[in-house]
Protein backbone atom coordinates (compact mmCIF):
# COMPACT_ATOMS: atom_id res chain seq x y z
CA UNK A 1 0.00 0.00 0.00
CA UNK A 2 1.71 3.20 -1.07
CA UNK A 3 1.23 5.42 2.22
CA UNK A 4 2.56 9.20 2.43
CA UNK A 5 4.52 8.96 5.87
CA UNK A 6 2.32 12.03 6.87
CA UNK A 7 -0.55 9.70 6.38
CA UNK A 8 0.04 6.99 7.95
CA UNK A 9 -1.19 8.47 11.70
CA UNK A 10 -4.99 8.04 12.49
CA UNK A 11 -7.24 8.79 14.96
CA UNK A 12 -10.16 7.09 15.53
CA UNK A 13 -13.12 8.95 17.95
CA UNK A 14 -15.75 6.07 18.96
CA UNK A 15 -15.13 2.92 20.05
CA UNK A 16 -18.38 0.92 19.25
CA UNK A 17 -18.77 -2.31 17.36
CA UNK A 18 -18.11 -0.21 13.80
CA UNK A 19 -15.36 2.02 15.85
CA UNK A 20 -13.49 -0.59 17.26
CA UNK A 21 -13.50 -2.33 13.64
CA UNK A 22 -12.34 0.92 11.85
CA UNK A 23 -9.52 1.29 14.48
CA UNK A 24 -8.19 -2.61 14.05
CA UNK A 25 -7.99 -2.32 10.30
CA UNK A 26 -6.15 0.79 10.32
CA UNK A 27 -3.65 -0.86 13.08
CA UNK A 28 -3.50 -3.97 10.68
CA UNK A 29 -2.87 -2.20 7.92
CA UNK A 30 0.05 -0.82 10.00
CA UNK A 31 -1.03 3.37 10.72
CA UNK A 32 -0.27 4.34 13.81
CA UNK A 33 -3.55 4.57 15.37
CA UNK A 34 -4.88 6.58 18.25
CA UNK A 35 -8.48 5.96 19.59
CA UNK A 36 -10.57 7.14 22.26
CA UNK A 37 -14.30 6.88 23.47
CA UNK A 38 -16.04 8.79 25.39
CA UNK A 39 -16.46 6.07 27.89
CA UNK A 40 -13.18 4.59 29.17
CA UNK A 41 -12.47 1.11 28.75
CA UNK A 42 -13.33 -0.05 25.12
CA UNK A 43 -10.20 0.77 24.03
CA UNK A 44 -8.30 -2.51 25.75
CA UNK A 45 -8.54 -4.90 23.11
CA UNK A 46 -7.07 -2.58 20.55
CA UNK A 47 -4.42 -0.77 22.89
CA UNK A 48 -3.28 -4.88 22.86
CA UNK A 49 -2.75 -4.76 19.55
CA UNK A 50 -0.70 -1.79 19.55
CA UNK A 51 -2.91 1.59 19.55
CA UNK A 52 -2.47 4.51 21.74
CA UNK A 53 -5.27 5.39 23.74
CA UNK A 54 -5.76 9.04 24.21
CA UNK A 55 -6.36 10.37 27.58
CA UNK A 56 -8.92 13.61 25.39
CA UNK A 57 -10.69 13.85 22.46
CA UNK A 58 -8.43 16.83 21.84
CA UNK A 59 -5.27 14.73 22.67
CA UNK A 60 -6.26 12.25 19.94
CA UNK A 61 -6.65 13.92 17.35
CA UNK A 62 -3.69 16.16 18.09
CA UNK A 63 -2.06 12.85 17.32
CA UNK A 64 -2.75 12.55 13.73
CA UNK A 65 -3.29 14.75 10.41
CA UNK A 66 -6.77 12.82 10.06
CA UNK A 67 -9.23 11.66 12.43
CA UNK A 68 -12.07 9.52 11.24
CA UNK A 69 -15.29 9.78 13.57
CA UNK A 70 -17.97 7.06 13.83
CA UNK A 71 -20.49 7.23 16.99
CA UNK A 72 -24.08 6.91 17.06
CA UNK A 73 -25.22 10.34 15.54
CA UNK A 74 -24.27 13.66 14.85
CA UNK A 75 -25.73 15.05 17.88
CA UNK A 76 -22.62 12.59 19.43
CA UNK A 77 -20.40 14.15 16.60
CA UNK A 78 -21.08 17.61 17.68
CA UNK A 79 -20.86 16.76 21.43
CA UNK A 80 -17.22 15.67 21.03
CA UNK A 81 -15.72 18.09 18.11
CA UNK A 82 -17.48 21.01 19.16
CA UNK A 83 -15.59 21.93 22.02
CA UNK A 84 -13.22 24.42 22.17
CA UNK A 85 -10.61 22.50 22.88
CA UNK A 86 -11.40 19.95 20.10
CA UNK A 87 -11.99 22.81 17.64
CA UNK A 88 -9.00 24.62 18.13
CA UNK A 89 -6.34 20.96 18.21
CA UNK A 90 -8.64 20.23 14.89
CA UNK A 91 -7.53 23.30 12.82
CA UNK A 92 -5.37 22.74 9.86
CA UNK A 93 -6.14 18.70 10.20
CA UNK A 94 -9.18 17.10 8.73
CA UNK A 95 -12.22 14.96 9.75
CA UNK A 96 -13.57 12.32 7.83
CA UNK A 97 -16.93 11.74 9.78
CA UNK A 98 -18.58 7.94 9.13
CA UNK A 99 -21.54 8.76 11.26
CA UNK A 100 -24.38 7.77 9.86
CA UNK A 101 -26.88 11.04 9.55
CA UNK A 102 -29.36 12.91 7.67
CA UNK A 103 -27.45 15.01 4.20
CA UNK A 104 -28.43 18.30 6.30
CA UNK A 105 -26.74 17.18 9.19
CA UNK A 106 -23.75 16.48 7.12
CA UNK A 107 -24.15 20.03 5.35
CA UNK A 108 -24.04 22.13 8.92
CA UNK A 109 -21.10 20.01 9.95
CA UNK A 110 -19.40 20.89 6.94
CA UNK A 111 -20.26 24.88 7.25
CA UNK A 112 -18.86 24.15 11.25
CA UNK A 113 -15.57 23.28 9.64
CA UNK A 114 -15.24 25.12 7.36
CA UNK A 115 -15.86 28.08 9.65
CA UNK A 116 -13.01 26.81 11.92
CA UNK A 117 -10.62 25.85 9.13
CA UNK A 118 -11.14 22.17 9.21
CA UNK A 119 -11.08 19.77 6.10
CA UNK A 120 -14.03 17.78 6.12
CA UNK A 121 -14.91 14.90 4.47
CA UNK A 122 -18.40 12.86 4.99
CA UNK A 123 -18.99 9.48 4.25
CA UNK A 124 -21.18 5.73 5.28
CA UNK A 125 -20.29 2.06 5.07
CA UNK A 126 -22.67 0.11 3.58
CA UNK A 127 -21.66 -2.96 5.35
CA UNK A 128 -21.88 -4.25 8.56
CA UNK A 129 -19.10 -3.76 11.06
CA UNK A 130 -17.46 -7.70 10.38
CA UNK A 131 -16.64 -6.55 6.66
CA UNK A 132 -14.02 -4.02 7.76
CA UNK A 133 -10.78 -4.65 6.81
CA UNK A 134 -11.97 -7.01 4.21
CA UNK A 135 -12.94 -6.99 0.30
CA UNK A 136 -16.51 -7.17 1.43
CA UNK A 137 -16.89 -3.97 2.69
CA UNK A 138 -18.16 -0.71 0.89
CA UNK A 139 -17.73 3.19 1.60
CA UNK A 140 -19.18 6.22 -0.03
CA UNK A 141 -17.36 9.72 0.55
CA UNK A 142 -18.32 12.98 -0.53
CA UNK A 143 -16.84 16.31 -0.19
CA UNK A 144 -13.88 17.86 -1.50
CA UNK A 145 -12.15 16.51 -4.29
CA UNK A 146 -8.34 17.30 -3.55
CA UNK A 147 -9.19 16.65 0.10
CA UNK A 148 -10.33 12.67 -0.46
CA UNK A 149 -7.51 11.67 -2.79
CA UNK A 150 -5.05 13.51 -0.09
CA UNK A 151 -6.60 11.05 2.72
CA UNK A 152 -7.70 7.84 -0.05
CA UNK A 153 -4.70 5.74 0.88
CA UNK A 154 -5.57 5.91 4.57
CA UNK A 155 -9.06 5.23 3.73
CA UNK A 156 -8.20 2.46 1.54
CA UNK A 157 -5.90 0.72 4.26
CA UNK A 158 -9.91 0.40 5.90
CA UNK A 159 -10.39 -2.85 2.74
CA UNK A 160 -13.26 -3.03 0.18
CA UNK A 161 -14.40 -0.82 -1.78
CA UNK A 162 -14.22 3.10 -1.60
CA UNK A 163 -16.32 5.70 -4.04
CA UNK A 164 -16.38 9.42 -4.21
CA UNK A 165 -19.62 10.31 -5.01
CA UNK A 166 -19.18 14.28 -5.56
CA UNK A 167 -18.13 17.21 -4.21
CA UNK A 168 -21.33 18.04 -2.69
CA UNK A 169 -20.99 16.96 0.91
CA UNK A 170 -24.31 16.06 1.53
CA UNK A 171 -24.27 13.25 -0.60
CA UNK A 172 -23.14 10.20 1.00
CA UNK A 173 -25.49 10.96 3.49
CA UNK A 174 -28.06 11.21 0.66
CA UNK A 175 -27.56 7.64 -0.98
CA UNK A 176 -26.86 6.17 2.94
CA UNK A 177 -30.58 7.40 3.46
CA UNK A 178 -31.63 5.91 0.12
CA UNK A 179 -30.27 2.97 0.36
CA UNK A 180 -30.89 2.27 4.10
CA UNK A 181 -34.84 3.54 3.52
CA UNK A 182 -34.55 0.11 0.73
CA UNK A 183 -33.49 -2.21 3.50
CA UNK A 184 -35.15 -1.52 6.37
CA UNK A 185 -38.75 -1.19 4.63
CA UNK A 186 -37.17 -5.04 2.69
CA UNK A 187 -36.35 -6.12 6.19
CA UNK A 188 -40.23 -5.04 7.70
CA UNK A 189 -41.60 -6.98 4.42
CA UNK A 190 -39.76 -9.89 5.47
CA UNK A 191 -40.23 -9.77 9.10
CA UNK A 192 -44.75 -9.38 8.03
CA UNK A 193 -43.93 -12.37 5.42
CA UNK A 194 -42.62 -14.49 8.51
CA UNK A 195 -45.73 -13.43 10.88
CA UNK A 196 -47.97 -14.20 8.02
CA UNK A 197 -46.19 -17.28 6.86
CA UNK A 198 -46.09 -18.90 10.60
CA UNK A 199 -50.25 -17.70 10.71
CA UNK A 200 -50.41 -20.36 7.78
CA UNK A 201 -47.70 -22.90 9.19
CA UNK A 202 -45.26 -22.19 7.09
CA UNK A 203 -41.91 -21.85 9.08
CA UNK A 204 -39.37 -19.26 8.40
CA UNK A 205 -36.75 -21.42 7.27
CA UNK A 206 -39.26 -23.29 4.62
CA UNK A 207 -39.97 -19.56 3.66
CA UNK A 208 -36.51 -18.83 3.26
CA UNK A 209 -35.38 -20.22 0.53
CA UNK A 210 -37.74 -18.97 -1.65
CA UNK A 211 -37.49 -15.47 0.05
CA UNK A 212 -33.74 -15.69 -1.11
CA UNK A 213 -34.79 -16.65 -4.53
CA UNK A 214 -36.55 -13.19 -4.51
CA UNK A 215 -33.45 -11.61 -3.27
CA UNK A 216 -31.58 -12.58 -6.44
CA UNK A 217 -34.68 -11.38 -8.71
CA UNK A 218 -34.42 -8.22 -7.16
CA UNK A 219 -31.19 -6.42 -8.88
CA UNK A 220 -32.06 -6.68 -12.56
CA UNK A 221 -35.67 -5.00 -11.39
CA UNK A 222 -33.87 -2.45 -9.34
CA UNK A 223 -31.68 -1.60 -12.82
CA UNK A 224 -34.87 -1.12 -14.75
CA UNK A 225 -37.31 0.42 -12.61
CA UNK A 226 -34.57 3.10 -11.76
CA UNK A 227 -34.45 3.51 -16.10
CA UNK A 228 -38.66 3.78 -15.91
CA UNK A 229 -37.81 6.72 -13.40
CA UNK A 230 -34.99 8.70 -14.68
CA UNK A 231 -37.20 8.28 -18.33
CA UNK A 232 -40.43 9.25 -16.87
CA UNK A 233 -41.44 5.95 -18.80
CA UNK A 234 -43.70 3.39 -16.20
CA UNK A 235 -44.58 1.02 -18.71
CA UNK A 236 -46.40 -1.25 -17.04
CA UNK A 237 -46.81 -3.68 -19.82
CA UNK A 238 -45.81 -6.96 -18.11
CA UNK A 239 -46.96 -5.83 -14.96
CA UNK A 240 -49.61 -2.89 -14.54
CA UNK A 241 -50.19 -1.05 -10.93
CA UNK A 242 -53.69 -2.89 -10.95
CA UNK A 243 -52.29 -6.40 -10.86
CA UNK A 244 -50.04 -5.25 -8.21
CA UNK A 245 -52.85 -4.04 -5.89
CA UNK A 246 -54.80 -7.14 -6.33
CA UNK A 247 -51.94 -8.88 -4.95
CA UNK A 248 -51.72 -6.21 -2.33
CA UNK A 249 -54.99 -6.58 -1.01
CA UNK A 250 -54.35 -10.47 -1.28
CA UNK A 251 -51.89 -10.13 1.51
CA UNK A 252 -53.79 -7.66 3.18
CA UNK A 253 -56.63 -9.57 3.47
CA UNK A 254 -54.76 -13.04 4.25
CA UNK A 255 -53.30 -11.09 6.95
CA UNK A 256 -55.81 -9.09 8.65
CA UNK A 257 -57.85 -12.18 8.31
CA UNK A 258 -55.23 -14.13 11.10
CA UNK A 259 -55.53 -10.90 13.14
CA UNK A 260 -51.85 -9.57 11.79
CA UNK A 261 -51.61 -5.85 11.16
CA UNK A 262 -50.71 -5.01 7.94
CA UNK A 263 -50.06 -1.51 8.23
CA UNK A 264 -47.36 -1.00 6.00
CA UNK A 265 -49.18 -2.83 2.90
CA UNK A 266 -52.05 -0.57 3.66
CA UNK A 267 -50.13 2.17 3.18
CA UNK A 268 -48.88 0.66 0.25
CA UNK A 269 -52.03 -0.42 -1.15
CA UNK A 270 -53.41 3.43 -0.45
CA UNK A 271 -50.35 4.55 -2.60
CA UNK A 272 -51.17 1.97 -5.52
CA UNK A 273 -54.98 2.81 -5.24
CA UNK A 274 -54.18 6.70 -6.31
CA UNK A 275 -51.48 6.15 -8.73
CA UNK A 276 -54.69 4.47 -10.00
CA UNK A 277 -57.32 7.33 -9.37
CA UNK A 278 -54.46 9.43 -10.81
CA UNK A 279 -55.30 7.43 -14.66
CA UNK A 280 -52.50 5.91 -14.56
CA UNK A 281 -53.44 2.04 -13.75
CA UNK A 282 -51.91 0.68 -16.46
CA UNK A 283 -48.50 1.73 -15.69
CA UNK A 284 -45.74 0.32 -13.44
CA UNK A 285 -45.73 0.27 -9.65
CA UNK A 286 -42.87 2.14 -9.57
CA UNK A 287 -45.33 5.72 -10.99
CA UNK A 288 -45.38 5.69 -7.33
CA UNK A 289 -41.75 7.08 -6.97
CA UNK A 290 -43.37 10.11 -8.71
CA UNK A 291 -46.67 10.09 -6.98
CA UNK A 292 -44.46 10.80 -3.97
CA UNK A 293 -42.19 13.27 -5.02
CA UNK A 294 -43.55 14.33 -8.81
CA UNK A 295 -40.55 15.66 -11.04
CA UNK B 1 -39.95 -36.20 -22.06
CA UNK B 2 -41.87 -38.84 -20.77
CA UNK B 3 -45.30 -37.91 -21.62
CA UNK B 4 -47.82 -40.51 -20.75
CA UNK B 5 -50.00 -40.02 -24.05
CA UNK B 6 -53.00 -40.00 -22.10
CA UNK B 7 -51.45 -36.78 -20.06
CA UNK B 8 -50.29 -34.97 -23.62
CA UNK B 9 -53.34 -32.92 -24.16
CA UNK B 10 -54.19 -29.95 -21.67
CA UNK B 11 -56.38 -26.89 -21.72
CA UNK B 12 -55.57 -23.75 -21.01
CA UNK B 13 -58.57 -21.31 -19.40
CA UNK B 14 -57.75 -17.43 -19.33
CA UNK B 15 -55.29 -16.14 -22.00
CA UNK B 16 -54.12 -12.77 -20.65
CA UNK B 17 -50.07 -12.13 -20.18
CA UNK B 18 -49.83 -14.96 -18.29
CA UNK B 19 -52.08 -17.84 -19.31
CA UNK B 20 -51.12 -17.37 -23.38
CA UNK B 21 -47.47 -18.26 -22.30
CA UNK B 22 -48.70 -21.17 -20.31
CA UNK B 23 -50.66 -22.23 -23.09
CA UNK B 24 -47.40 -21.69 -25.63
CA UNK B 25 -45.01 -23.63 -23.46
CA UNK B 26 -47.65 -26.38 -23.70
CA UNK B 27 -47.30 -26.15 -27.93
CA UNK B 28 -43.50 -25.69 -27.95
CA UNK B 29 -43.66 -28.90 -25.97
CA UNK B 30 -45.32 -30.92 -28.39
CA UNK B 31 -49.03 -30.82 -25.82
CA UNK B 32 -52.05 -30.69 -27.73
CA UNK B 33 -53.15 -27.76 -26.21
CA UNK B 34 -57.06 -26.36 -26.38
CA UNK B 35 -57.43 -22.62 -25.11
CA UNK B 36 -60.86 -20.99 -23.85
CA UNK B 37 -60.92 -16.95 -22.97
CA UNK B 38 -63.65 -15.21 -21.62
CA UNK B 39 -62.64 -12.15 -24.17
CA UNK B 40 -62.91 -13.68 -27.65
CA UNK B 41 -59.63 -13.02 -30.32
CA UNK B 42 -57.06 -13.49 -27.97
CA UNK B 43 -56.40 -17.53 -29.18
CA UNK B 44 -55.45 -16.09 -32.47
CA UNK B 45 -51.87 -16.24 -32.25
CA UNK B 46 -51.87 -19.49 -29.86
CA UNK B 47 -53.85 -20.98 -32.50
CA UNK B 48 -51.74 -19.80 -35.72
CA UNK B 49 -49.29 -22.14 -33.75
CA UNK B 50 -51.65 -25.17 -33.52
CA UNK B 51 -53.83 -24.42 -30.59
CA UNK B 52 -56.97 -25.56 -30.65
CA UNK B 53 -59.46 -22.92 -30.00
CA UNK B 54 -62.53 -23.78 -27.78
CA UNK B 55 -66.08 -22.27 -28.27
CA UNK B 56 -67.05 -22.56 -24.92
CA UNK B 57 -65.11 -23.27 -21.30
CA UNK B 58 -66.83 -26.87 -21.28
CA UNK B 59 -65.81 -27.86 -24.88
CA UNK B 60 -62.65 -26.88 -23.58
CA UNK B 61 -61.70 -28.88 -20.15
CA UNK B 62 -63.61 -31.20 -21.93
CA UNK B 63 -60.97 -31.76 -24.70
CA UNK B 64 -58.52 -32.77 -22.18
CA UNK B 65 -57.84 -34.60 -18.86
CA UNK B 66 -55.86 -31.89 -17.48
CA UNK B 67 -57.45 -28.01 -16.92
CA UNK B 68 -54.59 -25.49 -16.19
CA UNK B 69 -56.35 -22.04 -15.18
CA UNK B 70 -54.81 -18.72 -14.30
CA UNK B 71 -57.00 -16.02 -14.40
CA UNK B 72 -57.01 -12.74 -12.79
CA UNK B 73 -58.51 -14.15 -8.97
CA UNK B 74 -60.50 -16.85 -7.68
CA UNK B 75 -63.67 -14.62 -8.19
CA UNK B 76 -62.88 -14.68 -12.05
CA UNK B 77 -62.15 -18.66 -11.41
CA UNK B 78 -65.30 -19.48 -9.99
CA UNK B 79 -67.15 -17.08 -12.30
CA UNK B 80 -65.72 -19.51 -15.37
CA UNK B 81 -65.87 -23.18 -13.22
CA UNK B 82 -68.93 -22.96 -10.90
CA UNK B 83 -71.40 -22.93 -14.05
CA UNK B 84 -73.19 -26.35 -14.18
CA UNK B 85 -72.39 -27.76 -17.39
CA UNK B 86 -68.69 -26.30 -16.67
CA UNK B 87 -68.95 -28.18 -13.29
CA UNK B 88 -70.33 -31.14 -14.95
CA UNK B 89 -67.89 -31.12 -17.60
CA UNK B 90 -64.83 -31.49 -15.48
CA UNK B 91 -66.02 -34.31 -12.83
CA UNK B 92 -63.22 -37.23 -13.61
CA UNK B 93 -60.50 -34.56 -14.51
CA UNK B 94 -58.18 -32.52 -13.37
CA UNK B 95 -57.50 -28.39 -12.57
CA UNK B 96 -54.76 -27.17 -11.40
CA UNK B 97 -55.25 -23.69 -10.54
CA UNK B 98 -52.18 -21.24 -10.98
CA UNK B 99 -54.48 -18.48 -10.40
CA UNK B 100 -52.91 -15.82 -7.38
CA UNK B 101 -54.87 -15.51 -4.66
CA UNK B 102 -55.19 -16.32 -0.84
CA UNK B 103 -54.94 -19.40 0.89
CA UNK B 104 -58.38 -19.39 2.14
CA UNK B 105 -60.18 -19.48 -1.01
CA UNK B 106 -57.67 -22.27 -2.26
CA UNK B 107 -59.02 -24.18 0.29
CA UNK B 108 -63.00 -23.11 -0.72
CA UNK B 109 -62.41 -24.34 -4.24
CA UNK B 110 -60.71 -27.28 -3.31
CA UNK B 111 -63.68 -28.19 -1.21
CA UNK B 112 -66.31 -27.17 -4.24
CA UNK B 113 -63.88 -29.18 -6.04
CA UNK B 114 -63.81 -32.59 -3.88
CA UNK B 115 -67.82 -32.10 -3.57
CA UNK B 116 -67.98 -32.43 -7.38
CA UNK B 117 -65.22 -35.49 -7.84
CA UNK B 118 -63.10 -33.23 -9.24
CA UNK B 119 -59.10 -33.26 -8.92
CA UNK B 120 -57.77 -30.43 -7.63
CA UNK B 121 -54.00 -28.75 -7.47
CA UNK B 122 -53.15 -25.37 -6.44
CA UNK B 123 -49.84 -23.38 -7.51
CA UNK B 124 -48.40 -19.81 -7.76
CA UNK B 125 -46.45 -18.62 -10.40
CA UNK B 126 -43.71 -17.26 -9.11
CA UNK B 127 -41.72 -15.69 -12.17
CA UNK B 128 -43.07 -12.95 -14.56
CA UNK B 129 -44.84 -14.70 -18.05
CA UNK B 130 -41.50 -13.61 -19.62
CA UNK B 131 -39.90 -16.67 -17.87
CA UNK B 132 -42.46 -19.48 -18.82
CA UNK B 133 -41.08 -22.40 -21.27
CA UNK B 134 -37.28 -21.65 -19.92
CA UNK B 135 -35.24 -22.54 -16.97
CA UNK B 136 -35.82 -18.86 -15.03
CA UNK B 137 -39.54 -19.81 -14.38
CA UNK B 138 -40.65 -21.18 -10.75
CA UNK B 139 -43.80 -22.95 -9.61
CA UNK B 140 -45.23 -23.92 -6.86
CA UNK B 141 -47.91 -26.44 -6.17
CA UNK B 142 -49.87 -27.89 -3.41
CA UNK B 143 -52.05 -30.63 -2.99
CA UNK B 144 -52.50 -34.70 -2.96
CA UNK B 145 -49.01 -36.34 -3.42
CA UNK B 146 -50.43 -38.59 -6.01
CA UNK B 147 -52.38 -36.40 -8.34
CA UNK B 148 -49.49 -33.62 -8.05
CA UNK B 149 -47.12 -36.75 -9.84
CA UNK B 150 -50.03 -38.29 -11.90
CA UNK B 151 -49.67 -34.45 -13.84
CA UNK B 152 -46.28 -33.38 -13.31
CA UNK B 153 -44.99 -34.24 -16.76
CA UNK B 154 -47.15 -32.42 -17.87
CA UNK B 155 -46.89 -29.37 -15.66
CA UNK B 156 -42.64 -29.91 -16.11
CA UNK B 157 -43.17 -29.07 -19.75
CA UNK B 158 -43.89 -25.63 -18.78
CA UNK B 159 -40.15 -25.37 -18.00
CA UNK B 160 -38.52 -24.59 -15.03
CA UNK B 161 -38.44 -25.42 -11.05
CA UNK B 162 -41.78 -27.08 -9.56
CA UNK B 163 -42.12 -27.45 -6.11
CA UNK B 164 -44.49 -29.60 -4.53
CA UNK B 165 -45.09 -28.03 -0.81
CA UNK B 166 -47.29 -30.38 0.50
CA UNK B 167 -50.90 -32.23 0.44
CA UNK B 168 -52.20 -29.24 2.60
CA UNK B 169 -53.93 -26.91 -0.63
CA UNK B 170 -53.67 -24.02 0.96
CA UNK B 171 -49.86 -24.07 0.56
CA UNK B 172 -48.90 -22.85 -2.10
CA UNK B 173 -51.19 -19.64 -1.90
CA UNK B 174 -49.68 -19.20 1.67
CA UNK B 175 -46.12 -19.13 0.39
CA UNK B 176 -47.21 -16.94 -2.90
CA UNK B 177 -48.93 -14.46 -0.33
CA UNK B 178 -45.97 -14.20 2.02
CA UNK B 179 -43.12 -13.81 -1.21
CA UNK B 180 -45.39 -11.28 -2.49
CA UNK B 181 -45.34 -9.48 0.65
CA UNK B 182 -42.07 -9.12 0.63
CA UNK B 183 -41.37 -8.53 -3.07
CA UNK B 184 -44.18 -5.35 -3.04
CA UNK B 185 -42.98 -3.92 0.49
CA UNK B 186 -39.66 -3.95 -1.10
CA UNK B 187 -40.78 -1.90 -3.78
CA UNK B 188 -42.54 0.26 -2.17
CA UNK B 189 -39.03 0.74 0.01
CA UNK B 190 -37.86 1.51 -3.90
CA UNK B 191 -40.05 3.72 -4.67
CA UNK B 192 -39.76 6.06 -2.06
CA UNK B 193 -35.94 5.90 -2.02
CA UNK B 194 -36.13 6.72 -5.19
CA UNK B 195 -38.21 9.84 -4.40
CA UNK B 196 -36.30 10.81 -1.72
CA UNK B 197 -32.61 10.21 -3.55
CA UNK B 198 -34.63 12.69 -6.30
CA UNK B 199 -34.93 15.49 -3.76
CA UNK B 200 -31.64 15.36 -2.94
CA UNK B 201 -30.45 15.95 -6.91
CA UNK B 202 -29.59 11.98 -6.78
CA UNK B 203 -30.89 10.51 -10.16
CA UNK B 204 -32.42 6.53 -10.21
CA UNK B 205 -29.52 5.55 -12.39
CA UNK B 206 -26.34 7.03 -9.99
CA UNK B 207 -28.42 5.21 -6.73
CA UNK B 208 -29.05 1.92 -8.58
CA UNK B 209 -25.77 0.42 -8.63
CA UNK B 210 -25.69 0.54 -5.08
CA UNK B 211 -29.53 -0.85 -4.39
CA UNK B 212 -28.13 -3.66 -6.94
CA UNK B 213 -25.45 -4.02 -4.31
CA UNK B 214 -28.05 -4.41 -1.32
CA UNK B 215 -30.08 -6.87 -3.11
CA UNK B 216 -26.74 -8.76 -3.40
CA UNK B 217 -26.77 -8.43 0.49
CA UNK B 218 -30.34 -9.98 0.71
CA UNK B 219 -30.51 -13.76 0.53
CA UNK B 220 -27.86 -14.11 3.28
CA UNK B 221 -29.72 -12.00 5.77
CA UNK B 222 -32.76 -14.02 4.84
CA UNK B 223 -31.46 -16.65 5.81
CA UNK B 224 -29.83 -15.58 9.09
CA UNK B 225 -33.28 -14.08 9.83
CA UNK B 226 -35.56 -16.73 9.19
CA UNK B 227 -33.49 -18.80 11.91
CA UNK B 228 -33.51 -15.99 14.70
CA UNK B 229 -37.30 -16.35 13.67
CA UNK B 230 -37.92 -20.45 14.06
CA UNK B 231 -35.52 -21.02 17.29
CA UNK B 232 -36.93 -17.72 18.82
CA UNK B 233 -33.30 -15.98 19.49
CA UNK B 234 -33.35 -12.80 18.25
CA UNK B 235 -30.12 -11.36 18.46
CA UNK B 236 -29.00 -7.97 17.89
CA UNK B 237 -25.49 -8.06 18.91
CA UNK B 238 -24.39 -6.57 15.56
CA UNK B 239 -27.20 -4.67 14.83
CA UNK B 240 -29.77 -3.57 17.71
CA UNK B 241 -33.42 -2.87 17.18
CA UNK B 242 -32.48 0.73 18.79
CA UNK B 243 -29.62 1.36 16.01
CA UNK B 244 -32.72 0.52 13.19
CA UNK B 245 -34.45 3.10 15.17
CA UNK B 246 -32.21 5.61 14.69
CA UNK B 247 -31.72 4.74 10.85
CA UNK B 248 -35.12 5.03 10.45
CA UNK B 249 -35.81 8.08 12.14
CA UNK B 250 -33.09 9.98 9.83
CA UNK B 251 -35.00 8.42 6.64
CA UNK B 252 -38.37 9.53 8.41
CA UNK B 253 -36.54 13.20 9.09
CA UNK B 254 -35.17 13.20 5.62
CA UNK B 255 -38.11 12.21 3.17
CA UNK B 256 -40.66 14.81 4.95
CA UNK B 257 -38.30 17.69 5.40
CA UNK B 258 -38.61 17.46 1.21
CA UNK B 259 -42.01 16.85 1.82
CA UNK B 260 -42.05 13.56 0.59
CA UNK B 261 -44.64 11.22 2.90
CA UNK B 262 -43.33 8.97 4.55
CA UNK B 263 -46.33 6.85 5.83
CA UNK B 264 -44.23 3.41 5.07
CA UNK B 265 -41.47 3.99 7.17
CA UNK B 266 -43.45 5.66 10.08
CA UNK B 267 -45.08 2.22 10.19
CA UNK B 268 -42.21 0.62 10.33
CA UNK B 269 -40.78 3.30 13.32
CA UNK B 270 -43.70 2.55 15.21
CA UNK B 271 -43.34 -1.25 15.18
CA UNK B 272 -39.83 -1.04 15.91
CA UNK B 273 -40.45 1.44 18.79
CA UNK B 274 -42.78 -1.02 20.46
CA UNK B 275 -40.24 -3.75 20.25
CA UNK B 276 -38.06 -1.19 21.87
CA UNK B 277 -41.09 -0.74 24.45
CA UNK B 278 -41.42 -4.31 25.29
CA UNK B 279 -38.01 -4.33 26.50
CA UNK B 280 -36.33 -5.62 23.67
CA UNK B 281 -34.03 -2.91 22.26
CA UNK B 282 -30.81 -5.07 22.52
CA UNK B 283 -32.81 -7.39 20.23
CA UNK B 284 -32.63 -7.67 16.10
CA UNK B 285 -35.54 -6.12 13.90
CA UNK B 286 -36.76 -9.14 12.59
CA UNK B 287 -38.15 -9.55 16.92
CA UNK B 288 -41.03 -7.33 14.55
CA UNK B 289 -42.19 -10.89 13.86
CA UNK B 290 -42.78 -12.04 17.07
CA UNK B 291 -44.36 -8.43 17.83
CA UNK B 292 -46.71 -9.27 14.87
CA UNK B 293 -48.17 -12.61 15.24
CA UNK B 294 -46.37 -13.74 18.78
CA UNK B 295 -45.95 -17.64 19.28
Amino acid sequence: MPFNPEHSAVTVLGLGPMGRALAGAFIDAGLRTTVWNRTAGRDRELTGRGAVGAPSPETAVAASGLTVICVVDYDAVDAILRRDAVTDALKGRTVVNLTADTPDRARKTAAWAAEHGIGYLDGAIMTPATTIGTPASAFIHSGPGELYQEHRPALEALGGTHTHLGEEIGRAAAYDIALLDIFWTTMAGYAHALAVARAEGVTAGELAPFAMGIGAFLPPLFEKFAHDVDSGGFSGEINPITSAASSIAHIVHTSEAHGIEAGVMRTVQDLARRVIDQGHGADGFIRITELLNPR
